[in-house]
């Protein structure tokens, strides 16, 4: 009646399940649509950075050497020949004592080599003439940006499997990527398990719960970079299941189901995948919450099972979905990012498994503090809510002291670890 | 020819700003859709969480008082008198000496006050009766998770304005919001100036740049929470221009211009400003970059009037925009989250007005390291990939030493800071 299972430890579990994480595909999209997306090749320049030698300032260009006898008490004037606006290009050149008026952004006169803020001048007319005034010297270059001095043509400006924010969208525009090659989004299923599911909309019943998994669940993938399908609910048929997650896989690049992983009577879940002939990587990892986890393989695709209590599915998501869909994204570092933090609350229990708590991260001059966000019991939703961290706590431990440096997981970071245990 | 404008510090200009913020609209989306949206509501409990005593594993429901002899050596007999699924509820007594064969998650039968997990016991039949053999004693509510010990009814769980990330997805599933109160995005418009500006999906010409801000800007206002409106970009006459603010402003709920707000000839937007009658809050700030930026009221909206540079235009985009939009999400903390953090590297340059440099912010065994992103012109767009954060350098300093601690404020984060300076 009860099926043994051998506990892996996390880190091997990770291991074995990375086996099978591989690259995705690569699709472009226009780049108003690549916000958020990730990047599927490495970001170049395509050319200089200024691409010409620029005024950073609205002011006159003049050749340095005009200059060097200016000063406080003996002003130096000089002849505006013209005007240069943002955009423009002038022809002309520009002789001894003589000056272009330049706006910011607009390229300087071949001719010129510095620039003079346009406060540092004083400015008049004679006979309809324009002049300028200048009581300080100026050396060749100054005020200038000089083509290429922020990037040259052919660096590369960030690396594939970035998450494209606003900087990397205005690099992109920058370097004329008017379609972006993005990482495909997985397709990620998802089918419920559980007889004890009532729907949001549905009023409470005695023994009954709601489901609240099926709509954790595609915010996490969401959060992760890829796209939820949701399959509706598997009924007590073992036949009816099976043909449930077999069709429900070839729509999607990886399932995962939530509940009947656990080695209760109802728990059907591996029937279904030894009736499939799927192969399972796992199915207890020593860990809490989350050790019924299991994972399969089948068809060349990923098989979650995750377990049905929302605490303990949210930390299997984290651990061993979330992995396969950053690599999936090209991503280098697919893992949770790994930080240090002080402990800012004792946690007194012993810990027989590595056990992963909700937390949140806070700062305190400089320190980082993480503390658990209130109940820690594997059904707990309410803790959910503040977390942005995830507490390691080693197994074999027997409490942690307030105070002690612990390992913490980044919930809602962009970077991510190589490989974090 | 050059205005002459008096610049004000930072904080006042912020304050000056926030006396126009306020509160939006809600609207109710299906619970799907929540997701990444801001809550307009606080999202309270409408049950008790667990709603009834339940067992957190797998195991058989007894009466603790029926095991006070059982021990190693004197095991004690229970007959296993029915099954309770997950969802289902049992209603016979429960008798001495008798156990109900119970699965993750179920209520617990009334007239029982204990769970031993299915490890712990011994199965075995008699005459097609199944028994179990129990070896050790158990406590009044051992293994039993109580009514209302994770969440009371009517208990607060997450505060209007809360970002909904999946925890906040799983609590609203929880209690039932099949439809969900979220605030309406506000919506930004966005128009851009700069005869030097040439498209993304345009080859580059001399003295030409590519436009980034216009999609920088929707990135941003995207990751502040509002949604953007792109309305094109300016052209020279200053009649057209004013239609065109006045027209875009009346589908808006604020509006954003990029470029144009120098002391420069052809920076008109000031005349703009003047010519609708809008009331100019400030056009001047005491900060690099970004000092130009100016903000303007009209018909009870803002005008934002951001610097053409991208990093200026970014800085002056998270220091005044995004607090607007996020009060206008109800969110109590709308400012960047300001905390400390350690200098990485020596920052050399003297700081005549408040600096916001561009910089990423790291961890090194629980303290914050934070580093300059690189190159550092207000014009730069390579030192925009990487930036997390943005170092708030104080006016009047000749520099800042390695290992100094500042004042970082962070760019992803969804806490906020009530008031950062």
């Amino acid at each position: 009646m009860v099926e043994r299972r051998t506990p892996i430890p996390v880190g091997e579990a990770v291991r074995n399940l990375m086996a099978y994480a591989s690259f995705g595909l690569k699709e472009m999209v226009a780049l108003e649509l690549a916000d958020g997306r990730y990047l599927a090749e490495d970001l170049a320049a395509d050319h200089d950075i200024p691409s010409f030698d620029r005024s950073p300032y609205d002011g006159f260009a003049i050749r340095s050497e005009d200059t060097v006898r200016a000063s406080k008490d003996h002003p130096i004037t000089f002849e505006v020949t013209g005007t240069i606006g943002a955009g423009s290009v002038y022809r002309d050149q520009v002789g001894p004592f003589q000056a272009v008026r330049i706006m910011t952004g607009a390229e300087i006169p071949k001719s010129c080599d510095a620039v003079v803020m346009l406060e540092l001048t004083r400015p008049f007319e004679e006979d309809g003439q324009a002049y300028i005034e200048i009581k300080r010297s100026f050396k060749h270059g100054d005020n200038i940006s000089f083509q290429g001095e922020e990037a040259r043509k052919g660096m590369i400006l960030a690396k594939r499997g970035t998450y494209i924010n606003p900087g990397i969208m205005a690099l992109l525009a920058t370097f004329g990527y008017s379609q972006v090659p993005v990482a495909r989004k997985p397709v990620i299923g998802i089918i419920a398990t559980g007889s004890e599911l009532l729907d949001a909309n549905e009023p409470l019943k005695p023994g009954k719960i709601r489901n609240s998994n099926t709509y954790m669940i595609p915010s996490q993938i969401q959060r992760a970079g890829g796209e939820a399908k949701y399959f509706g609910k598997l009924n007590d048929d073992l036949d009816m299941c099976c043909s449930a997650v077999k069709e429900s896989l070839s729509h999607v690049d990886m399932l995962i189901t939530t509940g009947g992983v656990s080695v209760g009577d109802y728990d059907y879940l591996p029937a279904v995948y030894e009736k499939l002939g799927a192969a399972v990587l796992f199915n207890k990892v020593a860990m809490r919450p989350g050790s019924v986890t299991t994972v399969a393989h089948l068809d060349n695709k990923l098989l979650f099972g995750l377990s049905g209590n929302p605490s303990a599915c949210y930390v299997g998501f984290e651990l061993f979905v979330r992995p396969i869909v950053r690599t999936y994204l090209f991503h280098g570092k697919p893992h949770l990012k790994k930080v240090k933090a002080i402990l800012g609350e004792s946690f007194p229990k012993p810990n027989p498994f590595m056990r992963f708590v909700r937390a949140k991260l806070t700062y305190d001059e400089g320190s980082l503090i993480v503390s658990p966000t209130g109940f820690d019991k594997s059904s707990a939703v309410s803790s959910l809510a503040e977390a942005n961290a995830l507490i390691v706590l080693q197994g074999g431990t027997r409490g942690y002291e307030k105070g002690t440096y612990v390992d913490v997981l980044l919930l809602e970071d962009h970077q991510g670890s190589e490989w974090p245990w």
